[in-house]
């Protein structure tokens, strides 16, 4: 772990120099300003503490909601706030756009932004960011996104295999034996892990899963229109979707095709985000404890930040059952 | 969660009794004090703390080696002291055989002798309490075993996928493009998980995979007579193996059967027990960080009793490149 004296020796400048470009000082060039932040990159300095103020945490929202109690990020925040601030760090919430990334790359601006460590809640594999991870040193976590092998990133999410066991099971003891499965595009981390731990769990459970009652797509117009007939052609009395938003659209679909939730065909989703209470039928999901996933969030960075580096940190997922799922239906 | 008001409530004693008679006083009849016991388990209760006492903390060690610094338990333990001891807790170690679990219900054990949480090294399938955590409700933390469905366990380990990615990669780089798998028997978690990332490992790298390369046995003579031979005849020019143990059985048979490693075969283990610097060749392998794993299983215990319960926590395992990998010989 690189020091001010290093950055200053490395550059043959002065250790106050190095300081004060550290700390945005007027007095320092912008030339060596960047010249300093990128030798701190180089030799992989990190910001702990600086001087009296509270050591900083940024937690970088893309692609969710989170202002309202409601969204499905509120949580989350809420819980990692509770958690961070008796801890004595500052937190802010910083909303990331395509822009900020692209300006300049993560290690630098963590340094010059003086944050210790990173949450990062929604990052699609389009963000520039991703690839930074591959070898960053600013303690990071990603809610459900993985990068394999930077001892300093951690991945928090819910455990996809004990949850598709415990949705298989239950399918399982309702008597459905040819179960479906609809999925967000597979390029994102976790509808790969859903995907694989749906497979696995019906391998297990002595149910034949088959490719052929599966399928992904980007959009969920696609999913409805390219995926679904065929399931219901293959005689599927059960659908699991990858996430709720999915599954509603699943329930609406079959409904408009004369089908009857759950008598004719189970609909199960993931998430459980706070729709599910109020879709026609409610629906059966897997619950994301989202406070739990903030407070874990914020162990999973203290525990970097005391240098026991964790790859995974995974949540018990709970089977919420509404009226979406029911016995299968006699066999004709 | 029950407190003693509720058990003395149930059995219609006095809550003096209930008190009496889970902290062992000389003055309850052994059947009372059974029945408290029964009844404090069926309830759900748990001890927090007792008294003014430090609260206690049981670490289980089974089919393990701990008492010696070259022992992989011992730097397990280590770790888990040096953040249990300062948090306040009293650790205490203890052997487990089969005759005490046979003795009593794992949450009986743990009222009556007074732990908050158990941490358990070594456990195997074969253990008469392996079936308690489907249920239990005393915090208790697994390394390298996962039961499903119960928010009162948790796995610690290290990510196999990462690992098995690191490995691929590795041996992708140097050439190697028929790559075989040996594994301990599959019943065991950790043996499964070793084996299905090294499967998904090889599909994502793009090298193709055969489950005709691969095999497993409870007994590594058994790996080395049935499985073996298919590899080398296959055309294996390396083979992975999911301990390192296994890995030197293998070294050491390769080489009697005329082999050189790594010039004509390279292997790898997991592990990296403390015997893979002195093999001949040094074992290639993938290093767990025993003294982060015992810290790791304390978090995650301590995260359970303060409400916050975790399904599984991995840490980053380490590629260790020694001497037992090489290039792949050219093709002839």
């Amino acid at each position: 772990m690189a020091n001010l004296n290093d950055i200053a020796t490395a550059l043959g400048v002065s250790k106050s120099t190095v300081s004060k470009a550290l700390s945005g000082a007027a007095d320092v060039s912008t030339q060596m300003r960047q010249a300093v932040l990128e030798k701190a990159v180089e030799l992989g300095y990190t910001r702990r503490f600086r001087g009296d103020a509270p050591p900083q945490i940024a937690v970088f929202v893309i692609n969710m909601d989170y202002r309202k109690p409601e969204d499905f990020g509120y949580d989350i925040i809420a819980g990692f706030r509770k958690f961070a601030e008796p801890a004595g760090y500052r937190v802010d919430i910083i909303p990331l756009d395509r822009q900020l990334q692209e300006s300049m790359p993560y290690d630098q601006y963590m340094i010059s932004h003086h944050y210790c460590g990173g949450l990062f809640l929604g990052l699609s594999l389009m963000d520039p960011w991703l690839k930074d991870f591959r070898d960053c040193r600013t303690p990071t976590v990603l809610y459900d996104n993985h990068v394999s092998g930077n001892p300093h990133v951690t991945q928090v999410g819910t455990d996809s295999m004990e949850a598709m066991q415990q949705v298989v099971a239950y399918l399982k003891s309702l008597g459905h034996e040819r179960i479906g499965y609809l999925s967000s595009a597979l390029q994102a981390y976790v509808y790969q892990q859903r995907y694989h731990a749906f497979f696995r769990a019906m391998d297990e459970s002595g149910l034949s899963a088959s490719q052929s009652l599966a399928g992904s797509a980007y959009h969920i117009s696609d999913c409805l229109t390219q995926h679904l007939p065929r399931l219901l052609e293959g005689g599927c009395t059960a659908i699991v979707c990858s996430h709720d938003n999915l599954a509603h659209s699943v329930v609406v679909h079959c409904t408009e095709l004369g089908l009857r939730v759950p008598e004719d065909i189970s609909i199960l989703g993931f998430d459980d985000i706070p729709l599910c209470r109020f879709t026609t039928p409610p629906l059966t999901t897997i619950r994301q404890n989202r406070t739990d996933l903030g407070k874990s969030a914020f162990s999973a960075l203290s525990s970097q930040l005391n240098h026991v580096p964790l790859s995974t940190l995974l949540l018990h997922g709970e089977l919420i059952r509404r009226d979406s799922c029911a016995d299968a239906p006699k066999k004709q």
